[in-house]
């Protein structure tokens, strides 16, 4: 990876372990492409005894626009330029070793989580990084920069250090052996009381499934009831749990099977701002702050299947909430006031001020009021007999 | 579940889930046993006109008792006694209801989470819990009690909320379908880049196994390395990750794993006070504020790997570590001080006052240092050839 300091490396076996044949696919040769045009550039312009210029997308709230037909926050036109001089040469060179990291691991099939690629720098002498937050910044740069060519850091090879999501029911997902490069079939109907854990990069998976629609669950306790006593089997459907805000992986993941399949994706969570304006409008429209990725990392097909607010009157929770808390209120008038997600949905002003006037929260589980498998036997049935009902 | 109110129930389709053929093992026997045996006591000493008691081991440091030879802190004799009366009569009710839905919940081979439980209690009127606080204090109560049989709360079919841990490599996991009650083999070589995650309850699983050892690893971005680049088939292992503290089911799982296999358990985590105190330590011997439940989730055979502070050393990561903060100072002193699993274990006196010397910490990944795969090339293959330095 790294060149080495010749002397400096400890001794060892010497055994170098085995590499996946070699295919690259479409993405990857427009990954190579990108990095390998942005250091000819600067080659030459070096060789020109010019001085060489990066521009990167600005990445701010005041460089995003939203379209609702669009569905996600999108960068805008803003860009700033690091051009070369005595004041950016350390991070100038840190930028294009980065980018040379991602190439050696598109060639070799092989990543590196961000932790990673700061240590990986330790052996850059006078050019490493002295703190994480430092690579952190010069790669959200190059991400920002590949995502204007459809590229996400996974596909630099750059990959979350978090994954998440466990996943069971109707589908089978196609991977490849890392060895032998041989087709893999990963039947989620065959877990058990497990699940299939989704992995931190989800760019090459394949799906094969004749689910009728994907619901994403909060919590953990939910899934594991759903999925042991096989809700996946009578409703045709996946299971996916996101077990709070999802990670990178597990939204990818639910956007690439629900495009690669045309089904649509319904969000079971607890009936509260943390449940609707966090997890849910993460999922469905991504988040302000990382506009430059949301158009890989969010799902505009998912509708909110609930809890709603008007579902704590209708399957008589009232004595199974809890009140509001300040932060609470603060985070649903936030939603109400800041976000143009809701603002562009009446049906959700609607919603956040009928939970605001009956000033309580309702969990998912609080089903559980009328059975345990209530939630099996009756609540989602009756949901999935009224989907006109489900919120934007 | 509970019992309803006969008018409340919101409207349904009535339809009732499938359940598993049932299957009563010896563990369920037990719990029943101990479920009816209170039960039935409790109820000749109403009929005898006495005032029932039922005795619950107290759950506090000053009721503990460690003994290196066993390797967890286990619980001591105290009791304390609930006694039926005017003050007592709701929890005293509370306590039997919780263990009749045990009951159910075996017989149904049905589960339910703790905040579940707490739900369904908003159906039992005037005995209902007014916070998870005290259905959760009952809860530890009744599974205390029965840990005195050797049976834990997942016996008693209450599961936690949170499962947690990922696994790879060389084992077959044999799981009962929750249906047909059929044999499910789960091979865990087969999810590519994903990989098997653990259910919340373990108790009822059966392993295949040819590794010769299990490798616990504390980050997900370690543990898609190793496993990527199929570490656990050159090693012949099996990769466990526990993101951080590992959660009761994955403690569990692997205790279970070990002992069935007699294999041993290898623990890679970062070096550091919190890696050390608090992943490792809980891993192998528990916690203190739970000891009647460490018998069944610690992994005493766990032995640590590294990262060592004298790995630091030894594969020059010095230019890769972090200064030790304030809250680590304290966390190491107070192992040292107030901790009897350190005190019990000399290297490990040494090992962390050799940290507090050199000032600093390494996390797993500042192997990358070297190169992205001299953890797999280069570290473990020289670690596993000297166990002996591994740490208690």
């Amino acid at each position: 990876m790294a060149r080495k300091k010749k002397e400096a490396a400890p001794p060892g076996s010497g055994r170098r372990i085995a590499r996946a044949p070699r295919k690259l696919d479409g993405l990857d040769v427009k990954t190579l492409e990108l990095i390998a045009g942005t250091a000819t550039r600067v080659q030459k312009e070096i060789l020109a005894r010019e001085l060489p210029e990066l521009s990167f997308p600005t990445r701010a709230l005041s460089n995003v626009k939203y379209d609702t037909k669009i569905g996600y926050f999108q960068l805008g036109k803003g860009r700033k330029a690091r051009a070369l001089s005595v004041n950016t040469v350390k991070s100038f060179a840190q930028t294009l070793r980065l980018m040379a990291i991602s190439k050696e691991m598109v060639e070799n099939n092989d990543f590196a989580t961000k932790r990673e690629a700061y240590y990986v720098s330790k052996n850059w002498g006078d050019c490493k990084f002295n703190e994480q937050v430092e690579s952190d910044t010069v790669m959200d740069d190059i991400e920002a920069l590949a995502s204007l060519e459809g590229l996400s850091r996974e596909q630099l090879r750059y990959y979350p250090e978090e994954h998440g999501g466990s996943v069971a029911g109707n589908l089978v997902v196609i991977d490849t052996d890392s060895e032998t490069g041989n087709r893999l079939r990963i039947d989620c109907t065959g877990f058990g009381s497990g699940a299939y854990s989704i992995p931190h990069s989800v760019e090459h998976l394949g799906f094969e499934t004749d689910a009728e629609f994907i619901l994403a669950i909060e919590t953990g306790g939910m899934f594991q009831r759903l999925n042991n006593h096989k809700y996946w089997k009578t409703a045709r459907c996946i299971l996916v749990e996101t077990a709070g805000v999802p990670t990178r992986a597990t939204r990818r993941f639910i956007r690439r099977l629900a495009d690669a399949k045309r089904i649509p994706v319904y969000a079971f969570v607890d009936c509260d701002p943390y449940g609707i304006a966090n997890i849910y409008r993460t999922l469905k429209v991504g988040s302000g702050n990382a506009a430059h990725i949301n158009r890989f990392f969010c799902v505009p097909q998912a509708q909110y299947l609930g809890v709603t607010p008007q579902d704590i009157l209708d399957f008589r929770l009232q004595d199974a909430t809890h009140p509001l808390l300040e932060v609470d209120v603060k985070r649903a008038k936030d939603a109400l006031k800041n976000d143009p997600f809701f603002a562009a949905h009446k049906p959700w002003v609607k919603a956040i001020e009928h939970m605001l006037k009956m000033g309580v929260r309702a969990e998912q589980q609080a089903l559980a009021k009328w059975g345990l498998n209530f939630v099996i036997e009756e609540y989602l049935p009756r949901k999935m007999r009224e989907k006109k009902g489900f919120l934007p």
